[in-house]
């Protein structure tokens, strides 16, 4: 997956001076971690839940050793609003407690109370290039409709790699947007590496849920279901009201055919609201077209819907007790940055002796001055 | 001087999102403070003591509230040797008070030790745009011979700018070079202040030893004095040798004519002998050409070299004596941290409020969630 040639700048720059690093040791191995971050936009739909936040329970339930980061400030890389930013960083920490992410199981913390994620970034910002960044696509798209571009949105795939290489993460679950963010990571870390001496790990990209990033808008199943779709009716979110979600589920657009049949090349629409019904039940397609088999595609959306309420509706009660107690949520959230900071002030800790910028009294020898 | 149109992103890019700033108060006056930042790089030549340094000193002694940083992050930005740069900033620690900067007086510290630097540096280049940065000369001319830029050498200006605003500093002593980066902190602030509300002051830059920077190479008068220059005999440096200094002094190219005679427009290598043997003694030009009168300028080179030696023999012992008690330098610094880390935290828990990212019992209204 990442044969590109790594550029080392260490070397087209370094001219005649002496470098510091010992070769990247191949058999240094790191204890397995895993990363996860998530921005605390209000929104999580459908898709986020089933193929992000299910899957980091899953892990936390077969002891993972896992950090759940809430990435604040990636949030303010394009225009926020400092008050909802505030609330939705409590309401996600809620959501993820709501879901079953257990924060004595994993750390679970709000990114920039660890004041080293940004230190590690400008680190690593010495050693990334212009050209590198300019060139990821994630970063060509999101900024070919802006007049004015901030640098946060340019520079967020470093703090990015921070947020990993801080914890010494080896794993790192993201969805297939996201590899080409995997890549610069894995090269930072090599550069890092051989020009400071064998430091951080190669983080591995997990894809995990590849199948629920493939839900369909129910507006239109040519189109992703999407966050960013300005028509709330496209998706299904975590919060949204029983009403919404029978409501939404009911006008999903499907075709002229009544009949219940899964057939994702030709009946995109009625096949995307199987595949839902299959993910929050855990039946199978084979089984769910069986029970369907006497129904129009109207009562069956009925059924649809119900299935999606009754799996929502736990999770929401939860979600609905924990935001009325927000001192709760400040604890858990205190209690992570605390673990959090531990792990990251040992890595930095490290990283500043690698760059010479922690002048103690055993590793300075005799300065001798010119005079 | 900074009549530049301010292009506030939060307009451009806030379409339809309520934004939550106050007005930039005309009306709120800042305390005076100034910063001064220095690299620690090993070289000092008579220009950046004279036109820096001892300017600090006088500043300092003006009882100015001022903080001095020994700015290693940004010793990062092109490729560093980790070993060097450890020495170098316990040596730069020691020339500073070696140069009569007093560390009860003013704030003397090592940017890296106060985290708040970069995660004021994230915050501002979440305000800042590419464009802006792109278009500074600095950047253009430090860039234009490298193949791969890091990119760290393309933000190191916001960072510079988080350096000044961390401490609300309203003045900064700098070189007429670094005027464009004062400009680009000032809309920075002002960026900051209008989509935020009112946090920071405009720092003004404040131009001191101008006639410093125009100090000559000894080597060849028609280029300035510049630590860049790969002959080190071009330049005076604070730690020379005074057999150095004899040497460079003497072998000083002027012209064809003997006498001692001030006349920068013609005569600019005897000229710039004449300016720095004035600088180090106090003395005028017309008083030196007047002492100078029965000498040939070979005699006359002996004269301005025992000048300099002299004006640097009681700063290089005190460094000399210094640089053998590492340990009391590391106290100094360690003293500076706690000290400037007191403002810094301060000004981070108001932008951290302002950005959204703190939220807290009392600021946090009712979550409603949508279910």
């Amino acid at each position: 997956m990442f044969q590109r040639q790594i550029r080392t700048i260490g070397n087209k720059l370094n001219n005649g001076i002496r470098t510091f690093s010992s070769k990247p040791n191949a058999k240094v191995t790191y204890p397995r971690r895993i990363f996860s971050g998530i921005q605390p936009t209000g929104q999580i739909h459908l898709g986020n839940y089933l193929g992000a936040i299910a899957q980091w329970v899953k892990m936390q339930d077969n002891n993972e050793d896992m950090l759940i980061s809430i990435v604040d400030l990636h949030s303010m890389t394009l225009p926020h609003d400092p008050k909802q930013l505030e609330k939705n960083i409590l309401e996600m920490t809620a959501t993820l407690l709501g879901c079953g992410i257990d924060p004595e199981k994993v750390t679970l913390f709000q990114q920039s109370t660890v004041h080293q994620h940004t230190e590690l970034c400008w680190n690593l910002a010495c050693v990334a290039t212009m050209a590198r960044l300019a060139h990821l696509p994630c970063y060509k798209e999101k900024s070919a409709s802006l007049r004015d571009i901030p640098l946060g949105l340019f520079i967020y795939p470093v703090l990015q790699a921070a947020d990993i290489l801080l914890y010494k993460s080896t794993q790192v679950p993201v969805g297939e947007d996201q590899i080409q963010h995997i890549e610069l990571c894995q090269e930072l870390s090599r550069m890092f590496n051989n020009k400071f001496g064998q430091t951080f790990p190669h983080p591995h990209a997990l894809i995990t849920g590849a199948e629920y990033a493939r839900l369909r808008s129910l507006r239109d199943p040519s189109k992703k279901m999407s966050k960013s779709d300005p028509d709330p009716k496209s998706r299904i979110c975590l919060l949204d009201k029983p009403d919404n979600i029978l409501n939404n589920i009911k006008k999903a657009v499907t075709d002229f055919k009544s009949e219940v049949t899964y057939d994702p090349a030709e009946r995109l629409g009625v096949s995307n609201l199987i595949s839902i019904h299959s993910f929050v039940t855990n039946k199978s397609v084979e089984d769910i077209v069986l029970e369907a088999n006497n129904l129009n595609t109207g009562q069956y959306k009925l059924m649809v819907a119900d299935a999606v309420i009754s799996h929502f509706k736990p999770i929401q009660d939860k979600i609905a007790h924990l935001v009325e107690d927000p001192q709760y949520l400040l604890d858990v959230l205190k209690q992570g940055t605390e673990k959090a900071s531990v792990i990251a002030e040992k890595t930095t800790e490290e990283v500043r002796n690698k760059l010479g910028i922690n002048p103690s009294i055993n590793n300075i020898g005799k300065i001798k001055i010119n005079a």
